[in-house]
This record gives C-alpha cells, structure tokens and sequence, in this order.
C-alpha cells in the first residue's frame, strides 16, 4: 500500500477525512489507523513498524502536545508527514510540537486542520509522482485546471 | 532509589543540575539519564521501564518538541514532572508541547529552565514527603527560613 | 480525606467535576472548596491549612491572574495541581500565570480546561498510588484497557 | 507617608530605583519593601497591612508568575500599581498576571520593566496631586518642559 | 464631578455600563464621552481638557490601536484608566498598546472587556476614598462581604 | 518638500537614518522630525499640520504603544507610514497599536525596525513615481539590477 | 482606472466589498481581480502587469500565508496594501506574512478583515488626492463630518 | 542531480550549510541557489523550473514573510522543504507563512534555524531512499548508532 494515515484520536475523523478526499481523487491507495501516543504506545510502535514495512509515505494527525508524528517518525524511515489540529490554543500547541522536531529525526509539518490535511496528502503524492509517471500527470493536470479555473473567473 | 532526572540531550545538562542541588539539599537519592524520545525511542521505553520499577518520582527535562514527558508517562504509572527547556521560541513550543497532554495521560508541568527544574524537584519532594515526616520537616524548616530570610531583609 | 479540589469561582464548576469523576471512577475521597485569592484571601490561608492538615493532594482550579495555586502552595508543603481555565486570551493567562512560578514555591501545571482537570485528577492517584497498591493496579487496568480499545479500534 | 515600593525579589532592585527616581524628584516620601507572595505568604499579608495604615499609594513590582500586585490589592483598600518584570517571556507572564485581574480586586497595571516602574511612579503622584496642588504644579511644568524640549529638538 | 467615562465607539457602550453599574453602588457620580483618538483628535483633546477641570479620575475604554487612554493622558494630569477592549486579536492589541506607554505619559492599565471595567471603576473608588471617608468604609464592607459569601458557599 | 520622517524619541535615529538613506539614493528631498504624541501632543498636531501644508507624504516611526502614526493619521489627508520600533516584546506591541486602527482614519504599516523604515521610503518613492516619471524610471532600474545581481549570484 | 482590488479566493468577497463600498462612496473607479499567489502564480504575474500599466494603486487581500501582496509587489512599482484576512490563527499569521516583508520590495499593511479593507481604501484615496484636489476635498469633508457626528453625540 | 537547497538571501549561508553538510554526510548530491521571491521573481520562477526538470527535491530556506518556499512549491510539482529562519519575530512570522499555506499547493514546514536545515536535509535522504536501498541503509545504521551513543551515555 502507499499511504498511511494516522490520527491521534477518533474525533479527528474529518481531518482525516480531508486527506483521504485527495487521496482518492488521486487513486493513490491508503489505510486508516488511530493511535496515540501516550494512550497507546505499544501500539503506536506496531503501526509505525507497519509503516515501514508496507507503505511509503504516513500522513500524521494530531492535536494538543502532538507528539505521535515524532514518535512514528522515531520507529519508521519512511517520510512522515505531521497535521496539527486546533483545540484551546488555535492549534499554536500541535504547530510547535510537531514543528520544533529536535535535530535528528524530521517531521514534515503542513498547516492546521483540514487544508494541512490536504496539503499533506498532495505532498504525499508529489513523493510518489517522484516514480509514478502517471501521478505527475495527473498533479501537472490539477495544477493547470486550477489556474484554468481562476482565469476564467477574471475572462482572462 | 527514589527521584529519577531524565533530559532528552546532554545538552540540558545544567538544568538538570538545577533539580539535582534541590535534591541533594534535602538528602534525597537521585539518578540521571539521557534519552531521546525521537532519536533514542527504544532506549527511552527501557528508562521508563525502570523508573515503574525502581523509582517513586520522574523529573524530565525537554525542550523543542519536548514529547519526552509525555512519552515516559506512557510507560509509567509514576508521577512524571516535566520541565520545559528555551530555545528559539523562548520555551514556548516546549511548555506547549508538555502542558497540552490530551486526557488520559497526565504529566506536571514547571516552569521554564532552571527555576523550573528546582520547582519540580521541591514538588518531587513534597510527593516523597507524604510517607515521610522527616522530608515534611525539613520543607517546612526550608519554608520557615525563606520567609525568615525576607523578613530580616525588611527589619521586620 | 484524600484529594482536594479548590476552585477560584463557581462559575468553574464544570472543569471541577471533570476531576471528580476521575477520582470517583477510582473511589478516591475529595471534597471541594470555592476560594478566591483575591476576593477572599483569609479563607483561603484557612483552606490551604485544611489542606495541609487534611488531604494528601490539592487540585486547584484558576483562570485570568490564576494566582491560587500558587498562593494555597505557599501555605502548605503538601502537592499542589494546578489547572488552567481559559477565559479571553484562550487560557495563556492562566497557564503562564500557573506555570511560571518563581523559584522555592512548586506547583505542578495542567492542560487547559477540563482535559487539564481530568488530568490532574489522574495525576492526583498516580500520586496517591505510591503508597495505595490497589490504586496502582486500577491505574494499570485503566492503561491496558485503554490501549485494548484502540487496539480494537485499528482490528489489531 | 505617601508611597510603599514593593518587590517580589531582591534582584528586582534596578526596577525599584526606576520608579524610586521619579519620586524622590517630585519630593514624594517612600519606603521599599520585599515581599513574596509564595515565598513569604505571612510577611506580604503584614507589609499589605502597613501599606492600608501608613501609605497612600503602592508599587508593586513583580515578574514571572506576579501574584505579589494581586495579593496585596486583596489585603488593602489602597489603589494598588503592578509593574511587570520580563523573565523568559518577556514578560508577557507577567504582564497577564498582573493585567488579567478576575473582577472585584483592581490593580492598575504598566508596561514592562524601568519604563513601567517610571510611569507608575507618575500615576502614585497624580493620584496625590488630587489632593496637593504643589505635586500638580510640578506635574503641569514637567509637562511643560518635557514638550519645550522636544520643541528647540525640531527648532519649532 | 467624580468620574469621566470615556469610549472610542458608540458599540464599547457593554463595556461602559459594566463600569458604570460599579459606580452607581457606591454612588460616584460619573458622565459618559464618546470620543475617537483618530476620528476626532480635536474632540478628544476638549473632552481631555474637561477631565482636567472637572474630574477626579478618568476610565478610557477603547479596542485595537487603542489610542484614546494614551491621548487623554498625554493632555491631562488626572489619573487616567485605561481599559482595552478585544476584537479580532482578543483584546492583545488594545493591551499592549495601553499599557505599553513610553516613559512619561502614564497609563494604569485594567483586564480586557467587562471585568476590566469593573475593576477600573473600583481603582477610581479606591482613589477617590484617599480622601473621602465614608467610600473608604462602603469598600471595606464590599471585601467583607464578598469574603462572606464565599466563607458561606463551603460552610466555614 | 517632499517627504517628512518622523520619530517618537531620539532613540529611534538609527531608525529614522535607514529611511533616510533610501530617500537619498532617490533624490528625494525629506524633512526629520521628532514630536512624542504623548509627552508633546500638541506640538506633534502641529507637525501634522506642516505635513498637511507641505509635504507629500509622511514616514512616521514608534515603538511601545506607537500612537503617533495614528494620531498624525488623524491631524492630516496625506498618507501616513508607520514603522514599529522593537523593544521588550519584539514590536509586536509597536506592530499591533500602528496596524490595527479603527475603521476611518488609515495608517500604512511596514515591518519592524530598519527594514520597514527601508520599506516604507520605498513605498512613499512609489506615491512619489505616480506623479514623476523620472522617479517611476529609476524604481525600474533599481528592481532590474536587484534581480540582475542575484542573477549573477547564480550564474544565470 | 485607478484602484485594483485583488483576493486570493472567492471567499475573501465580503472583505473585498468593504473596500469596494468606500471606493463607491468616493466615486474612485477600481475592477477586481481573484488570483491566487500558490495556485495561479503566471496568472497573478500578468494581474500585476496589468496593475503596472493600468492602475494607480493595487488593493490585495490575503489570508494565511498571505504570499499575494508581496508577489504582486515584485512584479509592479505601483503601491501596493495589503489587507490580512483572518482564520485559524485570527489573522496573525496573514499579519505577519504581509508586515514583514524583506527590505527591497515595500507592502503596506493593514489591519486585519473589513476594517483593514477599508482603511486600505481610504489610504488608497489619499494617494489619489495628492493629485486630485476634489478627492482631497472630499476626504476633508468626511474627516469634519466624522468628528462632528461625534461631537452631537456628546452634545457638545 | 538529487536536491536543490534555495535560500531567499545570502546571510542564510549558515542555514544552507547545515542542510548541506548532512546531504555531503549521505553522498547525496546537490546544489545551492540563491533567490528571492520578492527582489527577483522572474529569477525564482526559472529556478523552479531548473528544480522541475532536474532535481527530486527542494529545501527552501526564508526569514521573514518566506514567500519563497510557496511560490517555488507553486512552479514545480516536485516535494518542496521549508525552513524557516529567525529575525526579529523568533522565527514566529517565518514559521507561519510557510506552514499555512492555503489549500492546493503544499509546502512542508521544518523547525526554525540550522536544525530544522539538518531535519530537512534527513528528510529529503527519507524521500530518496523510497527508490535507493543504499540510502535506506544509511538512514537505519544512522538511526541504529544515534540510539547506541545515547545508550553508551547512560552505560545500558
């Protein structure tokens, strides 16, 4: 399989909903896991170890102290992709959580919510296009529509 | 043995000498680690496993992403006190990152640095003092003499 | 008695129960106080001196200036837990206000709101445990099944 | 007499000459003290005490956590000045500390550090010029002076 | 009379009636103003010139730049209170730039919104009752109660 | 003339000297002034009365509170430049109090310290090129040997 | 034409009208534009040659990263305000993206949302009027009639 | 070639040299580029299309409002690395407007300075390992002596 996504906790649903939305308009193939951290880190282990083993890239989520992105990147290779959710603080706590990774293992951090969400899984699949011809097509088609589609809004 | 100081890089060195002076002022035995959340995940599960074990108390010192707190308080059932560390975001990233728990997992948050560190080990040795009356007497002597200290100050 | 739950205001209720029913799910006896520092400073020298006379652990729940728990950990040595409660600034009022103590007087910081108080609750009876074997056993059940649940979530 | 300085630390002694200074040029009586509310939770009560017998006005300057303002305004009816000291956030700590008063117990709060401590010495004295037109000449002629300065700087 | 009470905008009038409501319990007489800082600079300075003839005290509520209290002080000698109000950054706008004051113009400075203006009004009635008796005993009884009620609220 | 600078203390020449030198390089005649809204309000209402009569527009820099960019602002119909000057909290007090005026009077916010001063001459030389081809012109060139020498940086 | 209001997206509409209602009121003519920096960057490009060749002043509005003011601004000599739009972070992080820029290329900013848009508006008009002696009028006007609405408010 | 390492100004020499010496420690193989989003945008624009047709990956590094990484990331469809980089905001305004990018065109965000440099570079070595067995080697044995050297620290 290609992409993980992994959120701390079950009420993060609809951001990892976003994620999976671009996913599958993309045809790349993912699997859901919640885990966390500090409530589960025996099994936190075991999903990272099933991230590096079968998939490619893990998309991260999580809220407050945010630590499962580090964590999974602590366990896996693989590139680890961090989306901080906003609570009490606007989402400031998971930001800098996953964000101030020390030096050594890297946590990519994309934006707060459900646009982080999406851009990580564009991102994802930018990694995957790195081997997949057809993927960098179809992201070269989605970035021309886009544009495409702002023209028109100006008739230029 | 009774308090274990944890940092997660041998650079935290003196804010773990901060806690120790506390600790040995009142007599209490201590020992140290370095461990890594992220960079030593496997070592850090061993220190926890041996804080459950061995010791009463757990001050653990982060700073950045600082998932170290937390992550010990994963594996233990033992009070862990964590204490942010500055660096760029003048310790904000890490008070964040260690006060924020999600529900489930508790950690004790200080202060940043230094003055944190001797706060968490004053409040490791309040925790020590409930099943020991002679650690209570010497913290209310400490606490007597502080107030005495500042009374002289002003003549009163 | 065992824990003691203080609150600045009535109007904090709701973060007062969020502990209560921690510590009621594992039969830890409390009772609760309401005491300003500011608006009632005298009655609150005389709940810290209950405090320290009666109960082994004080949760202490404060927003804005949030001086309380500082101010009921200067008037006794037993382990004082803090709880930040948001207002206008999302809370970092508060939680600075709590965490940033100066050197010599501890107090032990929580997340913000009602994840904060459930937390110290937990971190009350990890506290209470290192002298309560069979509390220490439920805070183990707690964990396993906890972890079990998302184990089960995740069909691994 | 007329003003109490107070301070929640020795260390805070440059800030006291701050606000020392402008009295002592406007001819104003005062009398420092240092007080902390954690660590001297008794002597601050009794200097608060004084303050409501003998003063007309109190400073109270005080970083970190800054409960000192707060605690004294509790214990008097004097208006009460906070001066916030900067510390490892720049004093933002403190400066909600001392701001984000809950209602009922005012202290007047200023900005951060020697300018602070210099402005709440000129508010203690326009608050006395209400009932000494003398100090209110003088605040009227450094008015004066301080704008007839600034005006030969441009010439004008 | 007692008490100017000073707005930036018609829509600050909550705010306004908070203090107000302080006031008329211990009957202060008071008048309202609406003046904008930026909207109507030579208004302000009449207003400014009005406080200085016929007030004891001025409260200055104003949101975002916040310049209203800053202005009023800087053509006045009166005691000037400033009281910021949140928009889109919480009200950390209005606070930094009320009591940021440069050295020489001060400005007391009170909690955000409501609470802020209630505790301006009672720093006005603190001032005032330096030199009026019978206020000074309407805030002693005021504390009682307050400290009363709350001794009720645990039954102590 | 052309371009007025105008500081709130002589503190702020560093400041003032890098808007200054971008003025120069343009042949862009200017006009220093310093006038405190706060410790000369009513000579900094005749600065912006001379900024209305004479120049074009006004670069005008503070720190702290920062009134003066928005209490000129309100004294002329040019355009105003406001430059925030960091002190204790970075500019961020400055950065606030200059960008976030009221609806009604507009103040042009440029970034903290040197750089927004070399910016906001920048900015007032666009004005000035709408009506001055000449100037227009040499913004073109200095924008074409910018992009040119980094260019070269490249070898490209 | 004279004004160019250009937004990042569709959804910035309202903050558009805001500006578009102050430039009716003025009778300045100004065409919208929806480019976004990220996703239609030659698109953007040829927005700001259009704003080169035909337009005075250029309005952006952006949120989050806020790149949009500061590309347009590379690509244009002719002034350029920038209006942050708040989301997750209230604005702060479009307020700083656009404040900020690196010396060389000159933003002025705004305040954040609708008031920002129209403060942007009227500074655009008194660019304008440097050079339109009706519009300076009209700006004269408004300036009069705000203070005077304010002024029967007070009746004064 | 494999990584183009792309800094908004020559002063961020220090933070290329970080990315750079961990890519120079794997033997990967890179290439250093300097340009700005704001002083040279037609230059940035063709360096992106060098990054499109030749390279795999790009760190971007920027201070300040840090177009940069967003404006590259919107002329390639390869993964873009952003690191931001402290000036008078700690980093805070770089930070955000890299990270919160808006919807369609990702960026990854790495933390503040020289270690989010190192970070990003590890990262990168992650992406190129998915399609090199050798990389992946090295990223395992790298992990592998990390841990031993914390173990050898604490003699376990």
């Amino acid at each position: 399989m290609k992409v993980a996504i992994v959120a701390g906790s079950k009420s993060d649903e609809e951001i990892m909903n976003a994620a999976r939305e671009v996913l599958d308009e993309f045809g790349v193939t993912h699997k859901e896991f919640i885990a966390s951290a500090h409530r589960s880190p025996n099994l936190t282990k075991e999903v990272a170890q099933i991230i590096e083993d079968e998939f490619d890239v893990a998309i991260v989520i999580a809220g407050l102290s945010a630590a499962l992105p580090g964590v999974i990147a602590a366990y896996t290779n693989k590139p680890v992709l961090g989306v901080p959710v906003a609570s009490d603080l606007m989402g400031l706590d998971a930001l800098f959580s996953i964000a101030q990774m020390p030096r050594g293992i890297p946590v990519a951090t994309f934006g707060i919510g459900k646009k982080g969400a999406k851009n990580a899984a564009l991102f994802a699949i930018r990694i995957l296009s790195l081997k997949n011809p057809t993927l960098l097509e179809r992201l070269k088609d989605k970035a021309r529509s886009e544009e495409e589609e702002l023209r028109k809004l100006n008739d230029m």
